[in-house]
């Protein structure tokens, strides 16, 4: 999507250089736009483990150019399968719950393997790379492309009226390739002229929504408000809000949906105001194995000092205070569970389905493989 | 309650000088415990205005010390009726949405005009503006005498485990004179000496759980936890709360609840996982007139600035910090309203009774008047 004008990603090989990979050093937003090279494992390990980088669709692709820089890496004195084995080891470890780094670098380790010169090694590695990122963000694109029907069709019934979209947290390009989950039918929308405006959740206590969605819906130029957490059910009641459409870190094949903190709370509005509540997901965060999310799906508790302290900026630099009284306890429990009964439906690569068993299984009839 | 060990109001008249009022100036908290004089009808103004106290309880007592300083204020050259109606029209403009700040203004009009020498008409006005004070404190000790017994109830039920209450913003001691509406019944149980723990909202914007909430109860000693506003559904979802009690800015005689933004939130997340839900109120909150809360009661909307701008204490002193893009659009509606099919009960001074026309008026014959 646009910064300042110009489309980007949020992850890159460098234009005049493959041996350095580009990306959007996210730690600096909203308040600085930076652009990191990195040149080695350690710089992709770091840029991931540090969170230059998150999201689960961009984690896996900075972990696939990470195993790229891997292949280069290696001097004639070392093993090539030694240092492409530890390479891997070392950046699976620096997420250890995300699904799409582990998924990332096994698919290098197995391209690497099919060749046999360390040119064909090198090669095919960028190739692959290049593909993990491609097909990151060509599934965001057809979420997009699935997605702006719903927003198309209350634009109908609206006369052209903005329609309102509620999101919460960042399920946006930067946690992908390029347009993001939840954003994927917003951007969509917008640039096929349909008039939308989106109420941004802040997001405490990370302020996500605040931080990345406003930057990256203000670049690209879709007119949106930030809100407070607190706000979503008031703005529902008023008939203020149209459509709610979130992201999700885990779906379950029943449907239930784990997201950022906060997330049931809004989908309980929109119910109690029969407001549709979708989904967008690409199908590799469907979890094939759990069946009842609320029971089974364990939640990241985080470090309290998120709760008790936020970051911003202020006169020329980031600073952080503190809100509470410094000897208050806290906890910060990072994600809630959306039960299927109250998820309108689930936006997905192949299409829009109900959050149920049958539904999901009638668009992913096998296993879903990326 | 306690402040370091040390029993307090929010304000009283100073123990050695009875020219001077003091208060706990609340802008400093949770960072600063500072209790400031207030000697003239202009000290109260600037009190009331700038928000060193808050409150309804607060402010209505607040003004009955202003009158009781007004006439003390009056010098021979003036007349002692212009002198007063002016004062009393100062103090009204302060907050002028502030019913309880009308109420004790006028009371004390009248019962400086029932007497005739001056002295009278000063001893009168200290006498009217401490029965305002101590029939705030009773009011809510009642509040906390009625709302004990639910405790109590579920303390018995879970055979003596911390009966573990959830709360929005800050309906403490610090809003009224003293035990405050949400938290009355949490000092009365701790003070009986039943295990409780309170989930405290930080409630954004302005965070007056983090840190008026959280003050309060920290230094009064009852076990509490801070957390986001998105917390509290996944903490229901998972059984961690047993009871949720806010206060009210407004109640219709109906039982809707106008309370500080996200309480709506919170209540539709005890309904979905079977969790009483009161709201805790002096009668002096309950709209006679209203009788769709959702539709007619209408919603502050205050300076975006509060929703882009978070304030804490940073190295050794108070700062704002910015959480979104500069030229970010931002909206910040401070209320919302719970209707009352999600209230479970109205616990008030003179008992607890369902949230419904007909069980409210039962409570309160007439049109209650303090």
């Amino acid at each position: 999507m646009k910064v300042n004008g110009i489309p980007y990603r949020t992850i890159w090989p460098h234009p005049t250089d493959e041996r350095i990979i580009q990306i959007i050093d996210q730690r600096h937003l909203p308040h600085r736009f930076v652009v990191e090279d990195l040149a080695s494992v350690q710089d992709v390990f770091t840029a991931i483990k540090d969170m230059h980088v998150r999201g689960a669709g961009l984690i896996g692709a900075t972990a696939g150019y990470g195993m790229y820089l891997a292949a280069m890496e290696v001097s004639q004195s070392d093993s090539f399968d030694t240092h492409v084995k530890n390479a891997a080891e070392k950046l699976k470890s620096a997420r250890p719950t995300a699904m799409n780094l582990f998924w990332a670098v096994d698919k290098q380790r197995e391209a690497i393997s099919s060749v046999n010169s360390k040119d064909e090694k090198i090669s095919i590695a960028l190739q692959t790379a290049k593909e993990i990122a491609d097909s990151d963000a060509e599934y965001c694109r057809r979420i997009g492309e699935h997605g702006v029907t719903l927003i198309e069709e209350i634009s109908r019934r609206k006369g052209g009226k903005p329609v309102n979209i509620l999101t919460h947290c960042n399920a946006g390009w930067l946690a992908f390739v390029d347009f993001g989950s939840a954003t994927a039918p917003v951007y969509a929308a917008h640039d096929k002229g349909i008039a939308v405006h989106v109420w941004v959740d802040e997001t405490r206590p990370r302020n996500q929504g605040a931080a990345l969605t406003c930057w990256e819906l203000g670049n690209h130029g879709v007119p949106h408000t930030l809100i407070t957490d607190n706000a979503g059910g008031y703005l529902m009641q008023q008939g203020k809000v149209d459509l709610v459409i979130v992201g999700s870190d885990r779906t379950t094949h029943t449907g239930d949906v784990a997201n950022k903190v906060g997330t049931y709370l809004k989908a309980l509005a929109a119910r109690d105001n029969n407001i549709p509540f979708y989904v967008a997901l690409p199908s590799s965060t469907i979890d094939w194995e759990t069946a009842d999310g609320v029971k089974d799906i364990p939640i990241e508790q985080r470090d309290p000092d998120e709760v008790k302290y936020v970051e911003g900026w202020c006169g020329d630099e980031v600073k952080k205070v503190r809100i509470c009284p410094e000897n208050s306890p806290a906890a910060n429990y990072a994600f809630d569970v959306t039960p299927a009964r109250l998820v309108t439906g689930l936006i997905t690569e192949r299409g829009i389905c109900n959050a149920d068993r049958d539904s999901i299984q009638k668009l992913f009839p096998k296993k879903q493989v990326l």
